[in-house]
């Protein structure tokens, strides 16, 4: 099973991936945790580029084909075989991610990204996505609190983060495998609330 | 005017563009030289990740992408810019390479490759490219005389750069930008070669 955790920076997705993943190691089953743009040794190159904060005229087009280009190496190189191997994948942002930042937040065309992200997973779609929603200005607050490191996206305009949690909200209305977390609660009333539903969709768990 | 130069490492590229910036700049004209990939600061990362012979599983999409990437990035901040200005751009590689490297060579789907590269340019077309063409086995013969460094694409086998050549020949024989120069000769005549064509082109120069 491939579940992906969407949502800002702030809103616990590392968190909560640990503990989810602890909940089904406990129940026997092999879990791997990875996370976009990265988890592979290219991917992770990759990384550093588009989260490096000395880039600031990167382009809209570079931003989003070096997304795709990680997440091409990921899916080939630790999803598909793990997933084949009747494993679990929890992904920290999955293409998602890129229809709700560069698509809604950046205005690129959403046909084009969703050509472009097809043809960077081989048509790999996750079979469930819990979106960790909050409001914009929490999720700035709580990264500022926690003393985080304010990667490139980061430090985009509060109206930027504002059309992307407006994007995600659309892209949750229009499929049946996302799942609306209010994140702005306690680290465990979250993880309750993602076990349920976890336990809804899959009630084996 | 926006000319690119396309074919195999050991084409002997790089020594004829810097001599035909050479003439071009002694008629007054302004040059600018630039490669792919790289060409700017994210390129020039996108370019170590690309032909870091470690990275032997880099999948044929991851690769597409990167490149891709980097060549928006070059086109956004320098190509455009300069081409504004009335200068001359002379690019060692170009999307071109693309076609014949990921599409030809790979067997990555050429209208796939189209449209990425037209996202990737915004459209951005050069007016002249020179192909100069080598026997695969000539290409490799004299990298290895120059003690070059043999990157990840030049590890490739020879039926790949077969591939690769054929394309380029299949490319050339579709548009009217494209001069074929025999590289199998001295530099000397190879850019005898050049100026002639780029004098047919363009009377002026």
């Amino acid at each position: 099973m491939f579940i992906t955790f969407e949502g800002p920076e702030g809103s616990g997705k590392s968190t909560q991936i640990h503990l989810l993943a602890q909940f089904l190691r406990d129940q026997g089953q092999t879990v791997i945790i990875t996370r976009e743009p990265g988890g592979t040794a290219i991917g992770d190159e990759i990384r550093a580029c588009l989260h490096n904060v000395a880039h600031t005229n990167m382009t809209s087009a570079t931003e989003l084909l070096l997304y795709s280009a990680s997440r091409a190496q990921l899916v080939a190189d630790i999803i598909r075989p793990a997933l084949a191997a009747g494993q679990f994948v929890l992904s920290d942002r999955f293409f998602d991610s890129t229809f709700a930042y560069q698509g809604y937040g950046r205005g690129l065309d959403l046909d084009l990204l969703k050509q472009i992200t097809y043809f960077a997973t081989n048509g790999l779609q996750p079979d469930l996505t819990f979106l960790l929603d909050l409001p914009v200005a929490t999720g700035l607050q709580r990264r500022q609190q926690n003393g985080d490191e304010m990667n490139r996206l980061d430090r985009e305009s509060i109206t930027f983060h504002q059309k992307v949690r407006a994007g995600y909200h659309e892209l949750a209305a229009q499929h049946p495998r996302w799942c609306l977390i209010n994140a702005d609660q306690s680290v465990a009333a979250v993880q309750t609330a993602l076990r349920e539903q976890l336990t809804a969709v899959a009630p084996q768990f």
